[in-house]
């Protein structure tokens, strides 16, 4: 296909896949897709093995690396301590009061040993750190999740020659990213998953690509299919960012209990809640997102980064605990979805998601193209 | 154009303009779209002149109706009496309260005369009766934009030769509403303004188009220009249903002080409240939903019909001292709108946003096209 986003990016098809699985990655990317790394759950030097392997399964084709840098979450006033520090009483007795309610078995959980450096790593210094690592790897990519690019890591990126994407919500947000150096900006959704805005692609798409041109746009939230990117394309994207739909290829790491609710789940079973990571992200409603948002005894969820790892640490318990079969762990048990999910029925390789999409692209097209004859 | 719809209906161009004015109805079906026009608000004799005008202006060329049938409206449950009756006192009283808070000028107001038989209109016996005006009429379409319609309603459009519509917001609506005898579906996200369900345009429309196939599909929600109509027909549908672009054209009779604001909103600024009719609507951010969605002295929104009529009421006076430039009325004032008001900067002719849609959306096609050479 030819838009100044495959040029650029030489890349075949503009189709990319976010995932946190390395081998989506390589999967799509093999497939003439754009696979993009979700770096977060890495440690630098994790990161590193992650690239080496992807650089070598790849064969030179291009794909990209994605962190999370919350514009507002202020390093220093996380202060020096350990950040599990910081988290109330309240908050932690009521994680013990769930995993009582609902009968998960497995210890009071210590904090994960990792938490502290992950916690830090969804600040701006912690993000550099990974981009240090991923600029010494040929990757053709760098994706900004949530906030401006800190000036530091546009600034390796474009000694590097690698161009810098940023995702948005809003059009002030793609403004302020363009200003910030992003030169591709990915307009999501509400109906995404993971952290998203309010506002729809249908509406966000057109009034990003006009505010930003000539940045190219992709467009991210509510495509899972072929008729689905057309939409994207027709609304002015150069391309599109997918997530949920590999959620449930072969190749995705997603926990076997967890993958099981997502094909049985329909596009009204998302909810945008702030109970995982302290900021507003869509993902399945499950028991985690109905007590902290609706229980009365709930104390709300706190910030980014301190609920997120309060979130991740008893996750870790209940997913072990759904992977038994425990009842109220299942019902606890939720991973990050946009309402796509209703269309996701059936575990395929993600390379056939790729060229299942690819078909239906061309198809959704030539009918358009032969209503105007 | 050429789609099943087109042809079926006659329609040139397969954009629908849903609006309660008579003249944006006239002017988009003498320009080629198909006009719609809104019968709550009218009785059964005020819909007869309001038809026999459009007769006058359109010349033989198609539009239709919408009624709105709730399904859940239990018209026995309303008891015989006043529904006003049926308001409780503390709500009666959180009205008066705002208007004290907001120094909204005017009369405590007494509740319209037109108040009942306005909402028992809401009902499904009530909206029979517009129907049976309707059908007196040369329409080419009768919607129904809440619950399914009722199998009266459907007896009499079948004999009728007219084909009826219904809104939807999920799948299991769509199947519903087919079952019932619906011959065109109209799949709504959640942006689209008034009453809406909870997912995206961009993620319904095929899923609807999937489960309800060969029944043609339209799409509402997030289209007020060509890209968007073309996103649309590239997702599956047959065509489009806007509202909210009409509300700043000229010809609708939207209160000059609502329009203002609809012209300076953002796509950030609407929200999907029960403050004003009772079921969840999308509607612009104003101290009214504020108030009423979380303002610890709220008694919460009542069910369709009764907030309806309680809101209506307020609305009225809220109305009247907003058009006299009163601060708090300003802050109160609202109006039923999708996240596509960010897109609307200007007034214009509503025959004028025909012809850019129909440009724009030629633009998009071949653009697509174009891609793929």
């Amino acid at each position: 296909m030819r838009t100044a986003v495959c040029e650029r990016l030489g890349v075949e098809f503009p189709l990319f896949a976010f995932s946190h699985c390395r081998d989506v990655v390589a999967a799509v990317t093999n497939a003439g897709g754009f696979g993009v790394l979700g770096a977060v759950a890495y440690s630098p030097e994790q990161l590193d093995t992650e690239l080496t392997w992807l650089d070598e399964q790849v064969g030179g084709r291009p794909y990209g690396v994605d962190v999370l840098v919350p514009g507002k979450v202020d390093d220093a006033a996380l202060g020096g301590g350990h950040l599990m520090d910081a988290v109330p009483e309240r908050h932690r007795d009521f994680v013990t009061h769930l995993m009582a309610k609902y009968r998960v078995s497995g210890a009071a959980q210590p904090m994960p040993v990792t938490a502290d450096s992950f916690g830090r790593r969804v600040t701006a210094s912690g993000a550099t750190g990974l981009v240090d690592v991923a600029l010494k790897h040929p990757i053709g990519l760098i994706a900004s999740a949530l906030g401006p690019p800190p000036p530091e890591m546009v600034a390796k990126a474009r000694e590097a020659g690698v161009p810098v994407a940023a995702l948005v919500g809003t059009v002030e947000h793609a403004r302020r990213q363009v200003a910030a150096g992003a030169d591709l900006i990915v307009a999501q959704g509400t109906e995404a998953g993971g952290h998203t805005g309010e506002i729809s692609t249908m509406v966000l798409v057109p009034q990003v690509v006009d505010a930003v041109a000539p940045v190219p746009v992709l467009a991210a939230g509510g495509i899972a299919s072929g008729r689905q990117m057309a939409a994207a394309m027709a609304l002015g994207a150069q391309g599109v960012w997918c997530g949920s739909v590999w959620l449930t290829t072969e190749e995705a790491e997603t926990a076997p209990a967890v993958k099981r609710k997502l094909l049985a789940a329909s596009s009204l079973d998302t909810v945008r809640s702030r109970s995982r990571t302290g900021k507003p992200a869509r993902q399945l409603k499950s028991a985690w997102t109905q007590e902290w948002d609706a229980a009365q005894e709930s104390p709300g969820p706190l910030g980014m980064p301190l609920q997120m790892l309060l979130a991740e640490g008893a996750m870790a318990r209940i997913g072990a605990a759904a992977e038994k079969g425990e009842p109220g762990a299942l019902e606890l048990a939720n991973y990050f979805v946009g309402q796509v999910v209703g269309q996701l029925g059936q575990v395929k390789p993600a390379r056939q998601v790729v060229y299942e999409m690819i078909a239906e692209f061309g198809e959704a097209v030539e009918r358009l193209a032969r209503l105007s004859e």
